[in-house]
């Protein structure tokens, strides 16, 4: 089967590869549409690997992705052959104690697609469980499809806030992930959400859907306008999504009185948290590890028109460029957020 | 002091009336702007009272009000003469049990207006505590003020719902209710609401928005159709707004398992539940007393567009002409939602 | 396999029967040591039904069972020949959408012991899936494993209200589920239970325990003794567990405003519930559907000492004589709880 | 009024000083009976500060106190004179918006005892905000009544873990806060409280309850102790008691996946947190600060005999003997918990 295959740290290529290809009673097999391009699949591709997952074998990257249901395994009820759908990457243990109770993210025994050693799915088919492929409604396209995944990280961040309706938000640096997850928490309820960042062309793309409002930090702060936004009294959720040490060491002043501050981020080591500013508010702080249950729900919200995320797919390759849209997504180019590559 | 009063069922009356007027230090004067007739001042009309509670003194209606800030006590500091306002019309004792706790809708001494024996805010100028007096955008007109409280009902039941975002909620009951819940729960997070009524013309009015769904029970069942929309699975939310037996009986039905049900009609007499239908899905059932803490996050979803009401508002009439805006209410016309008074 | 095998409404046999005996890869094979007979054992053996699930075959009873592993499936890491267990009866389908959920009791595929056509575990072995077989702790009994069971749905009630450390809980019931209600409510946080019903030996045998207060309905009212232990603020939460609609209809009236009310007890139809009544205190109503992820908090609550349920059990029988306790059973002597029979 | 006054860092006094006697409406007017000596009483006496709360003029000390209602003011009705009372010392402003909201703690208005300029209650009478003044039941002792105060901080910790019946918890430090943190845990549903620390002697005194294990630090660390106890799976509520950097570093290695982090310990500095190590679990991080609602839960949980505060007295003076009492806590002598005062 032809793949787009990481060799090695920095070597990249589209050729055969042995996969597997058997089809368990559970699974379908899907043509493959639209892959995106994933900051964590430039890092493997840059770096080698990431924290404790390490590319020692050629591996196929890619794991957000869209397709059509092409063969049905002997116990699969709810997708037939010709279904559009997308994927859900990462496989858990049914029967794990994760799995039963129902935060099968946390699984210590998932496999997910492009960490190693598991292979992704930039390939024209893949195997995959049913009960992780979910149909998609006609008026969803494949690019929004491939998406779903990026989009789930910012869903689960909504979700993992508890926000009441009505909220005011503040969402910390404008990345894909920062901008995903303004859009969930507006789509989840929020009122208004600031997002904060040091590059405008990002603001700017964020900034032009409504109910969002940007501060560019090389101007102001955003405690002086949040704390203005809203008479003194702070941010009901405050997401994190920089990663960024400053950022972290702030949070705490942006939120309100029994207010939540989500870490989307993710700090390669360990940074100073001002521990007595979030207590001296009583403030809850969730974490997020990728998402569980959130496909339906993020199909839903993308199909009724509540979530456009057409406007971050900036740019789109053949399969047979694969290599040069991996390399346009090292450039990091302004206007870029999100690159897809289609089958 | 001029007022619209409710002399007792059946008899209203624009005339002067003894009001109290002493301003207290936390307390706030507002020039009142506009008044919305809701249900409760149109049911005290046609039938003088509301279960225990009987209209066996002279009572000035209204409720639902906006205005002017005219006036301030010694001790308000977060508004000044001129802030525009609207008012919660429900004052509780602050150092209650249920007021400690957050809870003070439910505080068994709340004082609320035009409930007897209390005064309601058809009057030129009302003695309000600044605590629960709320100041407006710019971009909220005093008609949308005076809708805040209804939508709050809608709000309360959204948020005692605990949307999560992506739910697929059903109202049953397309009255005033039914329809500032519907636009609550999809403001709150859900991605589509179907709103069931048997008056045609209800339908039509809340159907026009985007994301709602309406099914005319002469035509079709709501089991039916929420059951096709979600492949078997039913609503993560159902919103009883009709207070019909009938509706009550069926609520189940409609949930999916693990799924909630709000109750917020209000049945005059104990109905019969289907106590097992709701346990082998293991529904959470909320119940809606009014509101609390509502206030701020009404008029921020209004402010950012979010949710509009304006196409709420059927008829407006000037302050002079209150009995004709009541006797209006009363006819029930099928187009008609909220009438407003202007002063 | 030698089975207590219920063949028809009234006739119970101990014969042998062929049973499924093939280990697969994720399942232990289980020499069953003690097993409890439920209220639904015998209302299959009175009545031949209960609900929808009519006993059209021969079936063999049981569910509440504890023994010894005696072989693991080739993928079974977690349990080893030997092991001391209990087992949970249900087994859902572990990728349908409810056990994605974690809320694997409402999936609509789960198979449940000795609910028609499944059969039970009267019988010296079984075959279970591994992820619903808990391994048991030193200290506790093969008997009090096998009340592990029927204290779950006392636990998943005590969850569902989301007790707070410090509440005042009302049991509506003294049945053996309203028993281990009452006992899951006090080690899940309630500083004090009272429990009512018109039997007097079952309130002395609950009475019994430290923090439970019981009430004869034949002397006194709960609400009046709830509100004078409360100063006329009402239960945090009440556990209706008698299934009455007499309960039913009063149980608005023993909440505190801002509470919780559990609906444990199942009643045949539908009962006249005081919608009114909820919502004017704003209550939260939980229902119960078995439990899902409670075994092994059960079992640290057993084993930890903070849980008692010894007392509860009332007989036990050898196997050979399982109809006679069946009979037993049928009796409802007053100061029977629960009857077990041992292997 | 006679009253213990801290002069200034270092020197206290005790001397007549002239103290507000006014009775309000709303107050009461308590004969103090017994008063706790509190680690933050103590920091003022020997460092004059605690962050921002800079002792400037003489400052009576006491915060945790008991007594009897000598006086009420005129709309006071559920209090009388007699009654055996303790006193919450944090007095928000009831119409703030963390008030209203039932979070009344973070209010940034609240005027708390012996926190500058705001005078404590080491001194025969005080007069107080009957809502803030709770009754005790005839079996709570004065001594016991003045434990309220600090096993509130451990109640409220138990609150915000929303602990799940059958918990497993660790509690990072034996100090007095932890001591109360791990017995409210236990209260409040824990099957099972493991506390670490370094000093013997206060893990004999804490771990001479039943269902707390202690683990001494120089001995095993706390991760060991938990994977074992829980097959690899880990806490599911971690209360950090310490305040030392590294327990807070430390910290998501003892909970399992989906567990709960509560900050308790207040780090003077910003401490370095181990984000991704949250993320990964995708722990929930709660802080906590003082309480509020805690009091009558509190006493329900000591009148119900399910929590034992008196072990923790350690030893007791006479009000003419303050300073000596405030001299031997500061010496901190192992065997030391809780020294109180009576007066």
């Amino acid at each position: 089967m032809r793949a787009l295959v990481l060799e090695e740290k920095g070597r990249l290529n589209l050729r055969d590869i042995d996969l597997p290809e058997a089809l368990g009673a559970g699974d379908v097999r899907v043509k493959v549409h639209t892959v995106g391009v994933c900051g964590s699949d430039v890092h493997y591709y840059t770096h080698g690997k990431i924290g404790p997952f390490v590319v020692k074998e050629p591996m196929v990257l890619g794991h957000e992705a869209s397709g059509v249901v092409c063969e049905t395994g002997a116990d699969v009820t709810h997708l037939n052959v010709g279904d559009r759908v997308c994927m859900e990457p990462g496989i858990p243990d049914p029967t794990s104690r994760a799995s039963k109770l129902g935060i099968y993210n946390v699984d210590p025994a998932v496999r997910f697609w492009a960490t190693p050693p598991v292979h992704g799915c930039l390939t024209p088919e893949v195997v995959h469980p049913a009960a992780f492929t979910y149909r998609l409604p006609d008026n969803v396209s494949f690019a929004e499809a491939a998406m779903v995944e990026p989009f789930a990280i910012g869903l689960q961040s909504a979700l993992r806030a508890r926000i009441r309706p009505g909220d005011i938000a503040v969402v910390t640096g404008a990345g894909p992930i920062g901008m995903v997850t303004a859009l969930a928490a507006l789509a989840g309820g929020c009122a208004k959400v600031l997002v904060t960042d040091f590059a405008q062309p990002k603001l700017d793309l964020i900034g032009a859907y409504d109910g969002i409002e940007t501060i560019n930090l090389n101007v102001s702060t955003a405690q002086d306008r949040i704390m203005e936004l809203t008479e003194g009294w702070g941010a009901d959720v405050v997401f994190e999504c920089s990663g960024a040490a400053p950022a972290m060491l702030d949070v705490a002043n942006l939120a309100r009185p029994g207010g939540a501050v989500v870490l989307v981020g993710m700090p390669v080591d360990p940074v100073p948290m001002d521990v007595v500013g979030f207590q001296a508010k009583e403030l809850r702080i969730e974490t997020v590890f990728r998402y569980a249950n959130i496909y339906d729900r993020a199909i839903n919200l993308i199909s009724s028109g509540k979530v456009d995320l057409k406007p971050l797919i900036t740019a789109t390759f053949p399969f047979e460029k694969s290599v040069e849209a991996f390399d346009r997504a090292v450039e990091q180019r302004p206007g870029d957020v999100k690159i897809q590559i289609t089958l």
